[in-house]
């Protein structure tokens, strides 16, 4: 490993949204300067950040720039291509590393690659096409989610399947696209960890924090989860497993659901989690930092959660109810200065100390 | 009072220092943006700021593109001069206002206000001149301290007598300077008030915190003060006495020295403090925000205390103790991403959480 980033340095984030603008305040508070790199006009992270670069991920010579104007590389969304991966890593070191790109890009290498590690997943089956999905309703049968392998979030790319009738259209659905099937789960509770490891090969987890869902988009996360205290060491030794795995630096988001037989993982996202959004208020040092610190090659610092927290994401129009929020008690609010308000759009979100 | 200002507005802050650093972070999860003005290259608030002027004070030029391009002015210090605030107060409104700068610019001003007030100081008297210091040392005495009247800050400007037999090399100190010479107050410890005024008029402050110095710099701030109940609400009292008398918007520092019969008001200053630092650890809603909501017309956040939190400057070579403080547990580290070193520079604070 190499030595710590000092402070003054500055660390190249790609993606300008409002994962990379909390990261971006938090490697202030570290005393590192920020490089975003985003091709949509006026991102949310540029107004927090030393510098910004507007360019698309094939433009050849911004990426060399960037990768150049910066000591250290990480991202705030794990769709990142190919190409400019390969320009960037190059130049300068990318956490966390390629291959947690690459598994988790594809829903199909990731279900492999976790249940290659013993860990329980949904059941799962490759659907290159309509041929396919027809075997895979045999096996998995219905309810089930037919899903892209890549580029999905927030619901998008999903479609579901109530019954075998339900085939045609869901494939339909897909565009063409790669997918896979998953089985149902019967979950009584969805939870996160969000977990960091070092690049001293350190690894500390938050306290789970359970998680409801809206339309498909997280809709709030509650420290702490309702969960027996053998679940959540489960919890938290399975996600250091996926860490360790990956050699792993930097912040990963495990989504699991609990069952009555035992913990299932649901995804990976490999960068800062939505679902983890509450430790900004919920303990000294928040998964922001936590993963700048990683990536800077800095001791993790003390995620121990001093509050319990309920985080509540602001959608769309939710934020006309911003007024009565920043007159709530107890009350922290978290706005990602987006200059427009769509349906479906996180605008920000709002952490409740609860006791 | 005018309308709230809605999200994306921007906020122009006078100052690029580590307060207006924190000012600006503070600002962006509001989802506001901020515009620093500030003579000295490279401040630290640019890095995390949407745009930053870097001007003098007698630009006019400039400070009148600075006051065309935001919402609302504030600033992070109170020696800014008269004529640049006339120009900008042309063109924007200035929060906290002009009365409140007016009188905490001047020492002899400030104590003139707050005894007629009916709160009290230490023994004073404006000292023109080495005649005006004989007359004093008779009715003050010594231990005394000749203080500018001016742009004194962290124990800059001052001149301590602890005997008539300093007075000659006192008034030499002040180099012309008009001055005030403050008798001796026998406390037993000194804690700060950070309040807040929203401009309809609702005042909150946060729990008072007990000040330790070190060289004339603030070293700790731990809350909660050792103070008993009553004077927790004397110091609460008076200092929304003071905001009220102003029809004050914005945070105020407010330092008091405890004495075995009350509170004697050491000094105040129109803007967030070295003193509330603390609140970013220890409370849902941090004294920048507090001051961002109060500027921007805002309701006030909830400033309840949440954990009890001991604030350390970490000042020039304390530098050398970040690595070893980045990993300690409880410890919220926050750096001000200085380019250079200085002994008696004000680098970065850290937050312990202790309960």
């Amino acid at each position: 490993m190499t030595d710590p980033l000092p402070t003054g340095a500055t660390i190249g984030i790609l993606g300008g949204g409002q994962l990379g603008r909390m990261l971006s305040v938090a490697a202030a508070r570290l005393g590192f300067k920020t490089h975003i790199y985003e091709p949509g006009a006026n991102p949310p992270a540029a107004d927090v950040a030393h510098a910004c670069t507007t360019a698309a991920y094939d433009d050849t010579a911004a990426l060399t720039a960037f990768a150049q104007s910066v000591d250290v590389i990480t991202y705030e969304f794990e769709n990142i291509p190919t190409e400019a991966l390969d320009i960037l890593e190059a130049i300068k070191p990318i956490h966390p590393n390629r291959e947690a790109l690459r598994i988790s890009q594809d829903r199909l290498t990731e279900k492999d690659f976790l249940t290659g590690l013993g860990l329980n997943t949904a059941p799962y089956a490759d659907i290159p096409d309509a041929d396919a999905l027809d075997a895979a309703l045999v096996t998995i049968g219905t309810p089930s989610i037919l899903k892209t392998r890549r580029f999905g979030y927030d619901g998008k790319g999903q479609a579901r399947l109530k019954s075998d009738a339900d085939a045609a259209q869901a494939i339909t659905d897909m565009a063409g696209a790669p997918a896979l099937l998953e089985g149902f789960v019967d979950f009584t509770i969805e939870v996160s960890v969000i977990a960091a490891r070092s690049a001293s090969g350190d690894v500390a987890c938050y306290d789970p924090g359970e998680n409801v869902h809206r339309d498909g988009i997280l809709h709030t996360t509650t420290v702490p989860a309702s969960l027996p205290a053998s679940a959540r060491t489960d919890a938290v030794l399975l996600a250091a497993r996926i860490l360790n795995a990956l050699d792993y630096v930097g912040v990963m988001g495990v989504e699991l659901f609990v069952t009555p037989t035992g913990l299932i993982v649901n995804e990976i996202a490999p960068r800062v989690h939505n679902s983890g959004h509450w430790t900004q208020n919920g303990c000294a040092v928040d998964q922001f930092e936590q993963h700048i610190r990683a990536v800077a090659g800095w001791p993790l610092g003390d995620g121990q959660r001093h509050s319990d927290v309920v985080m509540e994401n602001l959608i769309g129009h939710d934020m006309d109810r911003v007024p009565e929020l920043a007159a709530a008690p107890d009350t922290a609010l978290h706005l990602y200065g987006k200059a427009e308000t769509k349906p479906g759009r996180k605008m920000g979100h709002v952490n409740r100390i609860t006791r």
